[in-house]
């Protein structure tokens, strides 16, 4: 057992000293596959056991195997902040506990759910009157709305670019449908001239910031092919999508108030902690005849009135998310959230600048928002050398992908803890370890 | 923004705060549909706001609309509770921000992941060997194995009984499988002789502990027909499952040593806040062909000895629930989960006793756990009219249930502060209620 004052002060200090200290901490993860098992019992303890415990086993058995994702130089993946409003949501609703499958067992969770989705809608610029959700993550929002296209349109094709995310290819395995992949430009966006015949087609899947370079499809086109044949235009804004708050960065998200529906991840460039996937959807009637399946023992006499968020989507079970989404809102508000993309954005545009500027090295794609794609010129091999030997320093982390078949690396910002520091500080170390192959 | 210190400090106290008072707030939010949402401005501010003003919010706007799951007289659905080490365990998870898609980036999430479901396989009973790990709810390991029985047999039929859980059926549509619901018997178990031809199904879900009545499928002869048909046997103990920590409620359990897959919700009778649902399999080979799909951007240099959880079900982005847990485990131990288990199903006992001893109710199904199903004597308006006044009393809450085409009500023990007074109460509201008809 714990007590709630006592033992959550000393994880209340335990969380505070670590956001202080992490930028010291080695970023990725310095232990072999197995070694924290070996260090943990074989079989849970037969008696009670103090939370001070679980406290010491945190920092002594289970911190050197942490890969710390709130490092200021976490430049792997798409970066990801959880900052303090949102961790402290997170204490509540395990405090409160609710279990939003109906409206009734949770309307405080089901209509903040409702109004936090609608305030973001407005802080991108979406349409009104779009419905939207929150979903753990963005594979399974997208799955959600691959769903909702193959019931609308009865067809089971769907189609994307050799660019758009893993999730796609492994929902549409799991969900029975069938997968065709358009080829891209040069600058990595899904070629509209090579859509070919949508007319058996469910969905398109089109992206605004790939996984591997965050090129940005061209959606009005999309939209247009789409719109005649009958296709549901599914976007893709999971990491992107965030910077919509920023009018500058509109641009790049043109046509998308014409998607029928869009997938944008808070828990990515939104400092709100795992897991917040946000869905909208222009169709909420066919979203909710996919998913809609009351049996008896969830039949409520409000039903008529209330709105059960479970009928949008794959889960019944539901947490209360949208508090942490509403405590990042409110305490950074617009004007602290354009802030913190811009100051990603502006970093990245940094690095990149010197990159440019450097012999030896090379930019491999646009840059649009956070996130640069670069290698070392000549070999994969050099640039694969380089990222393993950064990495396992410790000092910074990095992650790569494959670009028009060469092996690039990528530093994306997006860190709230990230200076200028700390970008030019991973430059030093890329450009010392190059010059060491 | 907010101090992690201070606002944290504010958030703890209110945290310890409610969990002291809850007990005296109604159970089931005594709101309409769109109070809430009425309550809260239309657009999120332009700029930062103090902490304090979400936790009054939380407070004046938002807390008459929460339906209190922690509240001792919380009697509906399957009863739950979030306990101090789980709800501390997950300030530290978001404070940490693991995202674990891959081993190296949350090797510590990874491999407690894989400790605790092995701690809990042992505590169950479960056979060595195993493979186990986190999704979010029962709907979502459940369909997992929809899925990987799919793929396995290739076969596209899914056989439950009419008293299967509902996720099963909106699985299978969600997935393209067809259902197939075998009739039950007077106890409301699966009706082997009714089990047809399993020739051309892909799994036979089984239940022990229903959501009507927890009734118990009998296990061992499915498994005898899944085993003849070359047909996965997946078992549903979302509920019940943890019972099998106490060795007198193992007899339930019969044949669950010889399934394919197996859930289990510590969410919701192991003291586990929100979301937390297990998945074993004995055949991890078949889940790990079913949802394996590793594009270049994913690949690194210790995939080969290095497990990732996302390999195995549907989800890429995966968070830290594993740290709460094995909070949990830890500061409650054997036996501590045992006392909690058993002070449940001994309040049911006594519940269903005087169920039993008075004139005018009668029970509904035979109770093997904490859960008690009964009616008023005569039509079923008379029940549906008492629930709905209890109800709305918010002394406590119920939910209701089909049974045999009979509308019964159901009264489930789980939330560890629930005690004989309470218990008591709920009675004598009952017959009050009942006594004014």
């Amino acid at each position: 057992m714990a007590d709630l004052r006592t033992d959550g002060r000393a994880a209340l200090d335990w969380a505070a000293d670590y956001l202080e200290r992490v930028g010291e901490l080695p970023v990725l993860a310095q232990v072999a596959p197995g070694d924290i098992r070996s260090r943990l019992p074989a079989q849970a303890p037969d008696d009670p056991e103090p939370f001070s415990a679980v406290l010491r086993d945190l920092d002594e058995i289970l911190l050197p195997g942490v890969t710390h994702w709130q490092h200021p130089r976490f430049f792997a993946y798409f970066a990801t902040s959880a900052a303090e409003p949102g961790i402290l949501a997170e204490l509540l609703a395990a405090t409160l506990n609710s279990v939003g499958f109906l409206w009734r067992t949770a309307p405080a969770s089901t209509e903040l759910e409702g109004v936090v989705l609608d305030w973001t809608a407005k802080l991108l610029g979406l349409p009104d009157g779009w419905h939207g959700h929150i979903e753990d993550t963005a594979s399974t929002g997208t799955m959600a709305a691959m769903i909702a296209a193959r019931e609308t349109t009865g067809r089971h094709e769907v189609v994307c670019s050799e660019h758009t995310h893993s999730a796609v290819e492994k929902g549409a395995r799991m969900i029975g449908m069938t997968l065709r992949k358009v080829a891209t430009d040069d600058r990595f966006r899904l070629r509209v001239d090579e859509l070919g015949d949508l007319s058996e087609a469910a969905l398109v899947v089109a992206t605004v910031g790939t996984t591997a370079s965050a090129s940005v499809d061209p959606v009005p086109a999309i939209a247009d092919a789409c719109a005649a044949a009958g296709t549901w235009l599914h976007v893709d804004g999971a990491y992107a999508g965030s910077a919509m708050i920023c009018p500058e960065f509109r641009w790049a998200f043109d046509g998308v108030e014409r998607a029928d529906s869009l997938v944008i991840n808070p828990h990515k460039w939104l400092l709100t902690p795992m897991d917040c996937s946000l869905i909208w959807t222009s169709r909420p009637a066919d979203l909710r005849a996919a998913f809609s399946l009351v049996p008896e023992f969830l039949r409520t006499p409000d039903a008529e009135d209330a709105l059960s968020l479970s009928e949008y989507g794959p889960a019944l079970g539901r947490r209360f998310r949208a508090l942490k989404l509403w405590a990042i809102l409110r305490c950074y508000g617009r004007s602290g959230l354009q802030e913190h993309i811009r100051r990603g954005v502006a970093l990245a545009e940094l690095f990149e600048s010197w990159v440019a500027a450097e012999p030896g090295w090379e930019l491999c794609a646009p840059r649009h928002f956070s996130l640069v794609c670069f290698r070392l010129e000549g070999d994969d091999e050099r640039s694969q050398e380089v990222l393993q030997r950064v990495n396992a320093g410790g000092e910074m982390f990095l992650s790569h992908a494959a670009l028009g078949g060469r092996y690039v690396l990528r530093l994306a910002v997006g860190q709230m803890s990230t200076t200028e520091d700390d970008v030019r500080l991973a430059w030093d170390v890329l450009r010392r370890e190059a010059a060491g192959l």
